[in-house]
């Protein structure tokens, strides 16, 4: 089982994070256990961890959401119409950001964690194989947009 | 630049890991200083690491290497003909073990890290983006699966 303060931990940190990193308003259903991750969407960041916990981070996104959260960060002033080496650095340093604030409210409920940095990859038809329990924090940004979170717990 | 030393140590840690893991014989070019990752082979292994040096060992294969692999890593006694859940586990898992040794071989020389596990990503048109220097490793296991291996640090 999991432990419900780290669940509360992810959700609090992803809320915060992301209105604070990409001005945007991101909602979260209900999270869930599921077995595997299966087949994501076009963009894949990892990010693992270890300490008290070992796993990874992944969060899984469209390009066209990648496109909405990389204009946001940069400050809105210029719209994002393609995917290129700059916003994919973007995503993976959001995915930094995310996991930065998961470590701080972990640490404060007594899980203190080390993170790495991140890999982002870019693709199609891709699934995540990875080893542990599995939550899935599945949202939308600004309404339309989807992302989906896991935080993968060896 | 990146310490002799450090290079070194991956070298030796691949050939040592996939001779004692996979029963095979990797034969390792020449290890350059790439700019980016870009595209990759069908399946797609991350490891974190963090500590004294922070970043991500990542290796890439095709799908016939990683039968080849997975097969002799079951032990030779069964021929692997497709790449299920089970097989991207063992290159999970193959994965560890390469780090695993990275990580002890750069402790005695003294860069200690911990590593993080493994995520592995099988798809199409993949590229991987990742942050800071990357040092490739391109080799070819039993004389004609080839395979990559890149060492990146923050």
């Amino acid at each position: 089982m999991v432990d419900i303060k780290i669940v509360n931990a992810v959700l609090s940190s992803l809320t915060a994070t992301f209105k604070a990193a990409a001005k945007s308003v991101v909602k979260l259903q209900k999270p869930e256990l599921v077995k595997d991750i299966g087949e994501t969407r076009a963009i894949v960041s990892t990010i693992g961890f270890n300490g008290v916990l070992e796993g990874n981070v992944i969060y899984t996104l469209s390009e066209d959401t990648a496109k909405g959260i990389v204009g946001n960060m940069m400050g809105g002033m210029m719209e994002i119409t393609e995917i290129d080496e700059l916003a994919l650095s973007a995503i993976g340093e959001l995915g930094n950001m995310i996991s930065g604030a998961i470590a701080i409210s972990l640490e404060k409920i007594g899980y203190p964690i080390n993170i790495t940095p991140p890999s982002v990859v870019r693709g199609a038809d891709m699934t995540v194989s990875v080893n542990g329990s599995i939550l899935k924090f599945s949202g939308f940004i600004e309404e339309t947009k989807e992302i989906d979170v896991y935080m993968v717990i060896k």
